[in-house]
């Protein structure tokens, strides 16, 4: 018997890390002071990557993805990622 | 009497809207099935924005971060944008 594959609709959110400069999120922050949004204490522009994946079952699709992001999507050096969700099957316990 | 403001953690999706073009999204899918995935569907790459707002309530925040995406952080001809969560009071029923 074989799995038959189902489409995987997963969000991969990738980061710069904690402490690196991150100049479009400074760009952003300027802006919206100069607009007169002063209450915004801190910007963070990151990517919001939403892949749909051919797996055999959602885990599958989860492992992939995270072997995608290690090799392509992100840079190991400077940012983080993290698989946000997955619409075929609601992951639980990962929303931050 | 006067509420204390707090500081609210809100992550802003910024996404490519259904049907425009996606060059970033193409490249990657490319590269992605250049590099032997070839179960990736399709890509779409849009802005994950983390903004931390100083307001008096959840609500108020986000009412905030929604009229900065209006006015800055969203093309309204190009883009779509969604408040995801917030780290403070975690939002039910806007998770996709």
């Amino acid at each position: 018997m074989k799995l038959q594959p189902a489409r995987y609709r997963l969000e991969v959110r990738v980061t710069p890390r904690a402490g690196l400069l991150d100049p479009p999120g400074k760009a952003i922050y300027q802006a919206l002071h100069a607009l007169g949004y002063v209450e915004v204490a801190d910007v963070r522009v990151g990517k919001a990557i939403a892949l749909e994946i051919d797996a055999a079952s959602e885990e599958a699709a989860r492992a992939r993805a995270e072997e995608m992001c290690r090799k392509l999507l992100a840079n190991p050096v400077t940012e983080d990622f993290e698989i946000v969700h997955s619409d075929n099957a609601p992951a639980a316990g990962d929303h931050r």
